[in-house]
């Protein structure tokens, strides 16, 4: 809890909803009649609306991106370190959008969702939603904000294919593109780890097929542990090795099951409180839309055929340590949009920190994502 | 299972047992009154004892290294591509050993055997024991065999660590010391991941805090997440990828939870029956036998220091998309045997199948062992 509100902070912030009542059929063919969009801005909007800026989030990211919604919060929105006011996406100049993805649980409608329909929750009822779905429905939020084009569209991770996507899909809709540590498609080990995450969710007896709401539980240990796991892919060999070592919680070995080494101790506690905040069927959807991302195949799997609608100017990062997307799935990125003749800047950031990285406070990352955004402000400004 | 036993194998083999009334008292302080040790031979032990070979098993391996039990065997000892008539590890001209460590559960007294004292079995109630506790019970095998010196001892993965811990140990009881795949200590990372498989199985309601045979029941969920998480880290991203890529099983995105990817399939398969031919309590154990070793650590945590008693000459392997068990793992290994002064060869073997490798036919591989154990050979000739 801030004892009060950092000066570069965008303050307290509270999140809007947009109601869609148009009904809206998804990629794998089944439809919602109806859905809610929850969404946090900051900034102002200018007159001809040239400074708009959307953040697309990643697997358990939500719409709270940056600032506090009580002056209780323990910490602030998620890439609080990026935005605000002098920040890096500097909340002076841009109106900067985020929202929470179709299928999630914080808002926006999803499993946890009642379906108006039943008047129950959906639950693993819910349609299995794509990257492609995600950009669908940010187009209508872009619509109902009177925004006819993104300054830019920034994200990490999961985020980067959104915004990826968004370059592809309507690329009159944004004039740069921001894909940080992200990929084109995943790897089989990529989904390998999305698929012990998933199976430790489904094979969790209060997993109940998806239907825990009905029994009054939530499979905490099968969520906890899909978050262990999460956190190992997220974070480097390196940074847990400076982070935690083999240093022991107590001292001594004690030749038994419980927590020894402070890793598992760091572990169990990223693990413990997750499934209070987190829905299990919003897990396996994100984990789903991750695994079937893959823009190249309806191009022969070419990557650069798949980018040649693109007119956005584009900015490539990656991190040094990044094993879950490395710099060689950036690259991938990069080559793809430089054989099809696109404005690509690309910076691999040396960072000890892994994945995680992205939503870090590293000097020169933020030192080129910061120069980036005076491009794009200069851009909107030119118009 | 073989329609014939191929003419470079050991053939058929049937393993024995030695029975040990001596009381043992572990690294944890705590004690047995007794105990079994299952192990297998192939090859003859000569005249003078001087052509005898120990192998160390990893994790889930066990004694039966080479060879078949019956002719339905499907498939034959886990490095039979190694060990047998004119291969590397020639039983032409070798004596090879090979015994399940205490605390597994394949014939050598574990958590699956029964506790004398109660007339039940162990169950969670077996002492955690470590490396050097299988070293020491190794010991009293090699005793028993009227083996004075081992020609070699040889062990790949954790069965490196046993291995290194010979020749710590007790440097006149071996000639060479072969440590593939293997690593010095865990990192943080590799204990984040043996602590997420524990708490897989730990958490599985089925565990029933190890005592899952009296409720005549096994963990299975647990166990086979464990094997999953496992798989992925045996394996390289790129074996994965050229193995598996992102091939669909039926051809088709179903937009559902159930196997879509060729992947997904393969890790449901590994684990389906791991539970039925492993225990839980033993792979517990395993894992904890690993995250504590550290032979450095009660040398200010230098390497060399611990290595200055070795007397054996020394090969060490890594393989270059070991990401388990790094090439750099094994040069931590090769940097402090050449400070403290020693006979050490090392090669780092360009391979994509990761920490598998070892375990892989691989002709350069296989090369360099080869001629590495017709050294060893003219070593014990020329006693």
């Amino acid at each position: 809890m801030p004892d009060a509100i950092p000066t570069d902070s965008v303050g307290l912030v509270t999140p809007q909803k947009l109601h869609i009542d148009t009904p809206v059929t998804f990629e794998s063919g089944r439809s919602l009649p109806s859905y809610d969009l929850v969404y946090e801005t900051y900034g102002e909007l200018n007159a001809d609306a040239s400074n708009a800026i959307l953040i697309c989030h990643a697997l358990s990211g939500d719409h709270h991106v940056a600032g506090y919604h009580s002056m209780d919060d323990k910490k602030p929105g998620w890439w609080d370190s990026a935005i605000g006011p002098g920040k890096t996406v500097d909340t002076n100049h841009f109106f900067v959008v985020c929202l929470n993805n179709l299928g999630g649980c914080k808002g926006s409608t999803g499993p946890t969702a009642i379906n108006p329909e039943t008047n129950k929750t959906y639950g693993p009822d819910f349609p299995i939603v794509t990257v492609d779905d995600w950009v669908n429905s940010q187009l209508l939020l872009t619509n109902h904000l009177n925004i006819q084009q993104w300054s830019a569209i920034i994200g990490g991770s999961l985020g980067g294919m959104q915004a990826m996507q968004w370059a592809i899909k309507f690329p009159d809709k944004l004039r740069h593109v921001l894909i940080i540590a992200a990929a084109p498609k995943l790897s089989a080990q990529n989904i390998a780890f999305n698929e012990v995450a998933r199976t430790a969710i489904k094979t969790d007896p209060e997993f109940h097929d998806g239907h825990y709401a009905v029994h009054d539980t939530i499979p905490r240990h099968g969520l906890g542990l899909a978050r262990m796991l999460g956190h190992i892919t997220y974070l480097s060999d390196e940074a847990m090795a400076e982070k935690f070592g083999r240093e022991l919680r107590n001292g001594t070995i004690n030749y038994g099951y419980d927590v020894e080494f402070q890793i598992e101790s760091y572990l169990r506690y990223q693990s413990e409180n997750f499934a209070e905040r987190f829905d299990a069927n919003t897990y396996l959807l994100m984990t789903k839309a991750l695994d079937y991302y893959d823009p190249a195949q309806a191009f022969d799997h070419d990557l650069s055929k798949a980018f040649a609608s693109i007119t956005a100017k584009c900015l490539v990062l990656s991190f040094t340590s990044d094993w879950r997307f490395s710099p060689e799935r950036s690259q991938e990125i990069v080559n793809a949009l430089m054989s099809s003749g696109k404005d690509v800047t690309y910076a691999e950031i040396k960072a000890h920190q892994g994945h995680d990285a992205f939503l870090m406070d590293i000097p020169r990352y933020h030192e080129i994502f910061k120069t980036y955004m005076q491009r794009v402000l200069a851009d909107g400004e030119a118009l």
